[in-house]
């Protein structure tokens, strides 16, 4: 099966090459018109042999042989030292990314809509839209909120008043931004997600929890990516905010007051309490949390599933609940079924 | 109180018995109009009694006696050998899917709005229609998206360009359906959810997260019920698949490329990391969470707040975090205890 | 930086005062124009002194002195007894609660729309809307709701047929109502979130999942205050109830049937499976989840990440999964670290 929505120019083996700055091995007189993977692929396809380790630190190239043999490929993608089996190939040193490349040139990406305001869309009078911006049927754009150019909201989304949208973002459907939010520039926001709902704070005051305003906003930089049913809370009184470069999967909570440096991953169904502060290049496995008020350094590495308790510094890997490092949870983990093993074959005699 | 919505026509005892496939014991003249719980059940309604065991293995009879003694219920719905203390009831050997086939005589449904495009919704040129099919206010069909007979858009649903929807599907508000997403047949999705988002998939080039175009879609079988606010993302070559008759809870996270056989039960909060594999007819409980590219069996049950680090045979019944056989995961909490007793006790001494 | 939103009266030490029932130390000649946190405040805000402790026990005053040392804050809400080194402020036993008092005089709250309908909004007759109601763009009203005087719908919201919303409740961006909800006055329903899908029921009956009608609906309490993402089911035959004065953070999931009394406060990402009963003024911490049928007496304290199995008394501080008493569960995970250094330790000789 092909992916049917190919749309770059067909590309010769050297021209892949030159587009992923590697070395083309045979393929003469090919034409490829997508990139898929090794079980997936056709004759004018590229797919690529994984290598290296993921997070996890699981070996990628496991099984890697199995699928060069299967697979009916036109062009393989792969490290070298990699044995492709005489196939025509482009040497890279990260077959993934070259494969990524790749995709990004045949892919369409999203949707892009006609310049303008959809006749169901609704613009408050004193917002401000930059030139070529898309604003989709079923939109809400409030009073002295501020599109850059190329912004699109693709349909149903609600922009609050005095929001701020950097140039060449993209709204999926639904996503909802509370007043003041700003977004920066070439952000994407998946849909229903929520930016700027208040955040979750209220003080017993002897008769019920009484609120604790949320004057803060939610400042988000430039570039980053936000999964589908994400929420992110404002701020108490200072902003909560992301650097540029973050990456959030589907389903991730993000409380008041926490402050992310740039490119941090969090996956999905992370939830972070409020005033966390994390560190350039940090990654939250999935379902991984975070207790109020710590802070994490700079590239931690946060197992999935695991629980931060307290501060984390510069480079740790972690894992458990409460989080401690990682060797120390493989090693309890290990010793913990050891420990039943023997309980149990103990009552058995 | 009764439940107010009741539609069908009353029934007989007789009638009852006739429609769950079991048999009346005593109930002459009784006009069955409803049904509800044994608490709250009144003189012209059924009730059942519970028996059996649930997922967890609980006994679901417990302390059924009682509420035989205080119902005010018409009609007993109950399995042989349950004692019912001489009150009419309808012998039966499964008496809650009994209790469900009557509700669903007696229960309309959710809203059946009249076939046609709401004059507030946004059908573009290009969009497919079947017979009957019902296109709520504020709903957005793109180009080229086909809805079969009878599909019903509540309010407010988002559906995507090449969309397809099988017949007699129902989409509750706030739905979205991203590009080239498959829905089957007879399908149910609940509120707010998203299908066919981008999956998580980001390469480190050195200076930034750069995006693996997600360029595979989601595609869902006949018949499957999805929730409230669930996320399941398209696939990053070929597509996302859930088979017929699934049935997921609320806020569950299907990652890219996971692929899931008939009849698979997700409960709620449940987190599936990337290219998970689920036999037919398994079940996760709520909160647990698969590790990507792991391969669960047929028939598995999995724990609640269960994390899946590995595969899974046919048949297992695991818990634990990580998964474990279910009875080790119960020797090790119970040894932990005692443990932990063993050393408070020490302590004291 | 200000807080630019402000809109109250500016006030004097005195006035301030008064309205947080204080008592003025210095500060003559001062406006104080709003309220912020001890790092951002500036000369014409007010600033508290964090004094007491939170949920989980910390120490809130904890670095407390260089905060007060470091701050542009024109006055200070602080604890008697507490060195606020000189500077004006106000004395008062709760100073977050002062502040957060304070910033109610100040901060304008969500924005309040013009009473009416939008002309881009749908409802449909046999709706009724009490005095001064607004419902914004792209909402829908279904028939036979009836909302309470100075209802807001803000945009995009779904309310269904036959709901009823109390006066002055407050519906953010995307919020669904499914038929048959009954929300109570005052409250807050923050974006996207859905109240009374269908509970997750089914039986197998021997081919399939077969559905259980969800007959029941939802009922919330007066001045609850419900998050973003947030789901709650509707019962199976009774209703699903929430008291009043109930808070509950984003992307919490509340099954069919649960019973919650008031003031009950749930955390980000918890889970409540279905007939869990909880008494007043419990509190689940993040994360936290609760097995189906259980019940969790008054003033209960539920540590994040936690999994209630069983019932738990009024009263209760617990921890762990599954939940036991919170100091055995500290000392489980001390000892546990214990063991594992000293097998460690033990390996390394």
């Amino acid at each position: 099966m092909s992916n049917a929505d190919s749309v770059g120019a067909p590309l010769s083996a050297e021209e892949v090459a030159a587009l992923v700055g590697g070395r083309a091995e045979g393929g003469a007189g090919l034409q490829i018109r997508g990139v898929n993977d090794l079980a997936h692929a056709g004759p004018h396809e590229a797919a690529f042999v994984a290598a290296g380790r993921d997070l996890q630190g699981r070996d990628l190239g496991r099984g890697a042989a199995g699928g060069v043999r299967a697979t009916r490929a036109g062009l393989l993608l792969a490290a070298d030292g990699v044995d492709t089996l005489g196939r025509a190939c482009v040497r890279v040193a990260q077959p993934a990314l070259a494969a990524a490349r790749l995709a990004q040139h045949f892919h369409p990406g999203p949707p892009r809509y006609a310049p303008g305001v959809h006749p169901a869309a609704v613009v408050e009078p004193g917002a401000a839209l930059g030139s070529g911006v898309s604003v989709g049927p079923q939109c809400v754009v409030r009073a002295g909120a501020r599109l850059g150019d190329g912004v699109v909201l693709s349909a149903g989304v609600c922009v609050g008043e005095r929001c701020e949208i950097g140039a060449g973002s993209y709204l999926h459907p639904g996503v909802v931004l509370y007043p003041g939010v700003r977004i920066g520039r070439g952000c994407t926001i998946h849909a229903n997600s929520v930016i700027g709902s208040d955040g979750f704070g209220y003080i017993w005051d002897g008769s019920r929890h009484y609120k604790v305003p949320q004057l803060g906003t939610v400042e988000i930089g430039d570039e980053c990516e936000i999964g589908a049913g994400v929420c992110i809370d404002r701020g108490t009184f200072a902003p909560t905010r992301l650097g540029r470069g973050c990456v959030v999967d589907n389903q991730v909570q993000i409380g008041h007051n926490c402050e992310l440096g740039d490119f941090v991953v969090l996956c999905g169904h992370v939830g972070l309490a409020g005033s966390t502060r994390i560190g350039d290049g940090s990654v939250f496995g999935a379902g991984a949390a975070s207790a109020g008020h710590v802070t994490i350094g700079k590239g931690v590495r946060i197992g999935a599933w695991s629980a931060v308790a307290e501060d984390i510094p510069d480079g740790a890997v972690v894992a458990g609940a409460p989080a401690w490092d990682l060797r120390e949870e493989l090693r309890a983990r290990a010793l913990w079924r050891q420990m039943v093993k023997r309980e149990r074959d103990k009552r058995r005699r």
